[in-house]
């Protein structure tokens, strides 16, 4: 099976990483990148074999696994349907899903696309931060399922199996909604923490000296990528200025708490808030 | 060496486990709380050997080590100083400074005590959460040296040598300042990310399929006491109001990026942000 990768980065270098402990040597992977080190560290690696121009890696693959910010998705997506083999399955793999499934609605073969979101990551980013069971036990998320043709969908299904993922279908919408408050949000509110916490204390040393795991979990997304991110809080602008205002609202509330010293509204808050714990506790 | 410890949860528990794996069979802890269960569970971990009324386990320990809520501290800690032996080392383990330290500032046997706040923890509290290597290689912050007798500072510090911890020394009102935005900060916004989240987010299956492991990063510090930061919050008011404002403010700053679709600024924004990286790797 040919393997293109459109990107090979943290998320499709993972994809193809899982998929070779089960293909082994029927596997062929193939990277096109505009960073052209990234490719030499991927090959270098073991996550890709060989290295393309991207209409020759588009024409011969059997399964394409897209893995750019959303911005370079949306802008390449329909030139990679337009010269993929008839049957083949491109996947995309992008953190948001209405901008990306509208752009090929109409498109004359829609039917070889998925629409997939792996509920997966880390803060880190590029090939070296790959590694092959960063998909295992983690959902993926299927979007319009039901414009996706029977192999395709079939294929689709086979590879999330190896590599041990728990599918989950929605549409577009609900997704960019739902991920807008479990994901996006986060990142921002990481991002934020950071420049607060910068802002005030100028000396970095004096930042380490006090600050224990629990800031480092805090702020762990502050780290992530801005190209990555940038596009995709740009594609969800309108469910994630609602998280804003729904979370600057609830920081607002615990300030008023806060200024009132109402002790005990602030552990009725707290009480509530520690409802999330029989959540987090089942995330691996 | 008699051992007491007033409050025998996460961070006094592992204080005397960390201890023990030096001092061994020259060590007898004793342990007081008005949690009888916590005291039961304590003895059964092997964390206390014996438990006994407060008047009597403070009056033959050689160290006092207090890990309660910082209201409560504030409340016993004169009366601890009251009752300890003449040359007793008394420690609290509070994450607040500046109200403990008033307390007893003018107290006779001032000399007994040694303000301190070891940055270590995790989410969990109680004795089950202790662990023996919670403190090692983490940072001890002492306040008002120069008010702590030679020979308990002395002592103070064998202790924290065995238990290969990091001293550093600040006083209280930049203790107490300081901490606000590493500490105490982030648990607001993990408290509030967890409301904000489980506002939009009626259905608890929902979330967890969505969410990622960033996603439980972010909110893991919501899973806190809140009897223990109910307290910490009311005593470090002015500051964490401060903290609080400036993290408003810096996600005001970002929705106002988003809003005008602003995408440089935003990647702009990120990248100060991601200068956070530095730091947080070198955290344990």
């Amino acid at each position: 099976m040919n393997v293109t990768l459109i990107g090979v980065g943290l998320i499709s270098g993972s994809f193809a990483l899982g998929l070779k402990k089960t293909y082994e040597g029927s596997l062929h992977v193939c990277g096109v990148d505009k960073d052209e080190q990234a490719l030499q560290k991927a090959k270098a690696l073991g996550i890709i074999h060989s290295i393309k121009p991207l209409n020759e890696a588009v024409a011969e693959a059997d399964v394409i696994g897209i893995g750019i910010p959303v911005d370079a998705l949306v802008k390449i997506l329909p030139e990679i349907l337009d010269d993929c083999k008839q049957n083949a399955l491109v996947i995309d793999f992008g953190s948001t899903k209405k901008a990306i499934c509208e752009v090929v609605a109409h498109h004359p073969k829609r039917t070889n696309f998925v629409a997939a979101h792996p509920i997966a990551g880390t803060e880190y980013s590029g090939p070296e931060a790959a590694f092959a069971s960063l998909f295992e036990q983690k959902v993926m998320i299927v979007c319009e399922e039901e414009k996706s043709g029977s192999k395709q969908l079939e294929l689709f299904r086979e590879l999330c199996q190896m590599l041990e993922m728990r599918l989950t279908s929605m549409n577009p919408a609900e997704h960019d909604l739902h991920l807008a408050f479990v994901s996006h949000l986060s990142h921002v509110s990481s991002f934020a923490l950071s420049q607060a916490v910068m802002q005030k204390e100028r000396s970095e040393q004096r930042i380490f000296d006090m600050a224990g795991s629990g800031f480092a979990s805090t702020v762990r997304l502050a780290k992530s990528s801005p190209e990555m991110w940038s596009p995709i809080f740009l594609q969800n602008k309108e469910h994630l200025l609602e998280g804003l205002s729904t979370y600057i609202n609830q920081l607002q509330q615990f300030k008023s708490l806060l200024e009132n010293e109402d002790t005990q509204g602030m552990k009725d808050y707290m009480k509530e808030a520690n409802r999330i714990r029989e959540i987090v506790d089942r995330i691996r």
